[in-house]
């Protein structure tokens, strides 16, 4: 099978066939050409789509009875957490078992992580102990492009400190193209609350505006530190609003994303208080009323009901958070799909 | 296939069909209505009943070189433990993979919840990952009725606060079942220890008393308050013994179940020292001369040998310990098969 | 089958035949006799070798596209770690699941081990549960010993203590096999570090000496505390060099192996500090200038780079460190594949 460039015409949108999730990955036209995940800033708009179109796939075989297929058989999927998460770890396990895959998990509190091993002797040791995938999430920004320069494998990055979530991303953006009809073109989006700490909304910026969003991001200027700046200077051909104010951000909104506020946070000075956080930027019923009637609700989770979003607002039928879980798995299916398929591709 | 309800003939003792393990549960006359099982108060003496012989059916599969099932094959059993427990949730874990099931394993000290998530979130997001039955233990009396609420698939009860645990409840009564030929009419059993804080021994008020046994409560009179009274008022048509007198209690005894003494309850005043409750309510092979000569000494684990019962006892031969972890496992596999049976008849 | 003894000609050297993988281990002509593995001074010179060949059929499967062979279908694997580990225990998970067993995690700190339960009752309540085989790790030396003598089933001892490492010693010795052509007659190793404190050089001192190694053990004088004394009363049989002079070790050797510093050592005064140590004894190129050219570099991990192994020779192209970890899943493999068969045959 011939190695595919990003200027390979099979990478233009639309041409690149959607993989048969019946086959392995391997004997398949897949367009793919990286071995690792780790941001979406390397995806193209093309490969973005075929992240996309293999989802549906994923979807489909989760409407199934038993949501099960072989694709990825006998290949072995380390789970390696250094940061508490239920949806994340669960999802990538969940993911990986639901294409047959072998899964082993290993969380930082019972590991030799805490003798203080280095993250690469680690890593090195997953893959001498069998690894194909590994499957990270670290405190420390930029961790996972460490762990690939010696993972012999694929790295698919589960989020690192506030720097990138490339699988949240792209279930939000899988998300919102099933309720948009496949386009974001000329949306308004607004993301709300801890910008400055955010992978979800570092890596939401790339995609929602590759999509063609307008994209806007608010929260207290405390929290938002760097952002006018970077969208001033142009931000890589992006463009986005930065702003404090929540009326203007949520005015004719078709899309209100909610930010985890984290505790912490206020120890630093960042934050006066939860309740002040609340009682300023939190998304409640009334302030939804400046946006679209048909707005879509948005959380990554875990979420602070009462602070950063009323506990009505995330069960409001314009809510999609469970559905962001549930595109979760299908999303994370697609990408251990994809990554594997390029796997088997390596010489 | 019709709906059954409590007054159903079908549920009369004896007359519902034991189910056959090798066929799929929805395609099988299983007369289980319940689509939770978050008490052993909901079952009906016939229910019970039934969920024995299904157990019956699973100790069978047990005892064969490979004991497992294709039973649930692509049903997503996730266990959510609050609380640490080794036997319970191994025993759920094995029960579940014996039928083939996909397990996931969440604790709380390593998930989400230490992030401060509500329960309710918590549960949505479980369902949103696939799952079809949660095994659930949580510190907080009436959890698992929260779960239910919200929760699309079945809940079954791992133990929740003092409250109830209704697979110990089964599995005790299916112990003893099997020791006195499948009837507990006319048995004296006596549970001893901490009543006021177990929920081992308010779920076994309910089946004990149900199977016809003569059942006696006894401890310090701090760790039966309330018990008193609501023995006096009728308990619910329940009728047991509550006592402070260990001498009348192990008199003619045919089961005595000792209960573990938490060693945090001392903290509140509630006992003196662990040694004096050794001193006065341990269970020593001396105290057990007064009961039957073979009488049937229980508990439900982890044992403090040395406090509420005297190493030698928890080993005689007359000890059903760890027969009761045994039938543990095959009151679990009953149980979760029931419950994919009722969830695949829902509409 | 009949059942051999050690005095077995089956048992000498070469003659037991190489088990087929594909078939169970019960219907084979293997020559073990040992239901559990708790060191490796039980082990005679033959069965040392069907281990060795044994591994051979494993390390072959593991180079298979599918990794996996049914060999263990229907046996229940519990693995029980009191001890923080990331790489023994997912050794062993990934060594199980790759012979098909079924796994069971059990680790300290998320059970009732918590709750004080001791390891007598908690290792009855695993039989209970189904184990077939069980995995231990713990801090007391003698903790498998103590679970044998009460488990119905196999125990595999995965480090007690200062006690014992089994499987680590037969992978280092299965890794060494590799590198030096099938013998170590006469090969010069060097184990360097924290030898008092060190199950790891307590296991090798066995197989090293019988596999007819020149073994050097090397260190500060008071973590060699009573080694010498033994090497001098002969040790059973086996001949070593205790030496704190790391110059004479080092000269000629074939092999050195550095041992993890712990940390907590210092604290009661044996060490002085890891800087010191490093200065005195740390692994370095430089030093490694006074061994065999082709000097093989071990280190069973986690490792302390720049304490007691420099980070360019962990990664030295002499360094078989990685090699190690993944032998390491083979011998276990083969371990529980041996185990298993000496269970089958059990009256």
């Amino acid at each position: 099978m011939a190695v595919t460039t990003p200027d390979d015409p099979a990478l233009a949108p639309g041409s690149a066939p959607v993989p048969s999730v019946e086959e392995p990955p391997a004997t398949q036209p897949v367009a793919w050409r990286h071995r690792h995940l780790l941001d979406v800033d390397v995806l193209t708009t093309a490969e973005i789509d075929l992240v996309m179109r293999t989802t549906d796939a994923m979807a489909e075989v989760l409407a199934r009875p038993i949501p099960k297929v072989p694709a990825l058989r006998g290949t072995a999927v380390t789970i390696l957490f250094y940061e508490a998460s239920t949806r994340t770890r669960v999802s990538f396990e969940v993911a990986a078992k639901n294409l047959s895959a072998d899964v082993v998990n290993i969380t930082a509190s019972a590991s030799s992580v805490t003798k203080g091993e280095s993250l690469v002797d680690t890593v090195r040791t997953i893959e001498a102990l069998g690894a194909d995938v590994l499957v990270m999430r670290h405190e420390r920004s930029g961790s996972p492009y460490l762990a690939a320069s010696v993972f012999g494998g694929s790295v698919l990055n589960g989020g690192d400190g506030w720097h990138a979530h490339p699988t949240q991303a792209l279930l939000d953006l899988y998300t919102l193209r099933s309720r948009f009809g496949g386009s974001l073109a000329g949306r308004k989006v607004v993301i709300v609350g801890d910008i400055l700490h955010s992978r979800v909304a570092r890596s939401n910026i790339w995609t929602l505006t590759a999509a063609g969003a307008e994209l806007w991001l608010c929260g207290p200027s405390t929290l938002l530190r760097g952002f006018e700046a970077w969208a001033a200077r142009g931000a890589g051909g992006r463009s986005f609003t930065v702003t404090s104010d929540l009326g203007a951000a949520l005015d004719g909104a078709d899309v209100v994303m909610a930010l985890r506020i984290q505790k912490e946070r206020m120890a630093g000075g960042l934050l006066p208080s939860l309740r002040e956080y609340a009682a300023r930027y939190g998304i409640t019923r009334e302030r939804l009323a400046a946006a679209s009637p048909d707005v879509v609700i948005m959380h990554p989770g875990p979420m602070n009901e009462g602070v950063e979003i009323a506990a009505d607002v995330a069960i409001d039928p314009r809510s999609v958070i469970t559905d962001q879980v549930t595109n979760g798995v299908a999303v994370r299916m697609a990408l251990l799909y994809l990554l594997a398929g390029a796997r088997e591709r390596r010489p």
